[in-house]
């Protein structure tokens, strides 16, 4: 399966968790009955808005890194994708971590963090590979 | 005409309408004298900051998503572009009902989601027919 | 050398650039005790968390149009790169400036602004160019 696909589904995969998470972040304001255009005012809301802001906080970085490791990286095709993996189910600890108790939200957060640099790493050497004449 | 430059057309002016958006941000800064790093402080900076906030939170899916659309989806090659344009209106009609009231920014924001979702849908069929042996 | 490779340096740039603002944030929450979700509570904080914020309002915006140059663009296919790194100079001054004091934050923002105009229009120019028949 050629790579870019899988890194497509990771994309896709990653989206769609962030969406669900807006959409938790529009119950919260429902629930609380905090109105536009505050975004504070109950514990509960300011985690689901927190979790949220910090993962949109993550994909300007998350997805370059994850194409650019896609696209230069050719020694293990799988290995962009499989970490794109691990950082979205580090995103899914984080959430579920943080919406229980704030302090919870380390290990699921260090989880994608790692997957991050793991993909900053793996496109260095992507891009050092594809040099000419290198 | 070739789909990725009409896909680099919506791109262009999707950041050039958040631009404008950031431009209106400090305006309404200079205009209630509400100095960094303050991000609040009169109604009519926080209705702008909010626009343009959110329309930030949606960069990061909606670009991907019309790229993913744009690259895999080969049935209409017209139709990724059309429903980034959808979005483009989506999130105008967003910023001006917001602007004059923050009740009011429902009906350009569903049509801006709408237009993702159908990006969503469009790309994951796209990935589909992209599969290899499929 | 691709000119390709040269904007794929640039985005690293950014986002290893984006990764230290982050770890930061991260040192002013533990410095003044600011608890998350909290995102406020100590100017230092506030600055350091502004920085980052501003810098990812960034984001997507400069690394669309940086990309959309380099590929569309090929008059002097070294130039989406140079403005890039010019971009991320812009920014380095910014964060300086405004950790110093928020009134300096000026000049860097204004240099990095100004390195994403120069690619909007190349970017635009690059469309143009690439459009068929034309």
């Amino acid at each position: 399966m050629p790579a870019d696909l899988l890194s497509a589904i990771i994309t896709l995969l990653a989206i769609i968790l962030y969406f669900f998470m807006g959409i938790r972040v529009a119950q919260m304001r429902e629930k609380h009955g905090i109105k536009a255009p505050a975004t504070s005012g109950h514990e509960e809301f300011d985690r689901a808005f927190r979790v949220q802001m910090n993962t949109l906080e993550a994909l300007p970085v998350f997805l370059p890194l994850l194409w650019l490791a896609t696209y230069y990286f050719h020694s293990f095709t799988w290995l962009p994708a499989a970490l794109g993996l691990v950082w979205v189910v580090g995103r899914v600890l984080y959430m579920n971590g943080y919406m229980a108790d704030p302090d919870k939200r380390g290990a699921g957060f260090g989880i994608a963090t790692t997957a991050q640099l793991g993909l900053l790493i793996v496109a260095i050497i992507g891009i050092v590979q594809s040099w000419p004449d290198a």
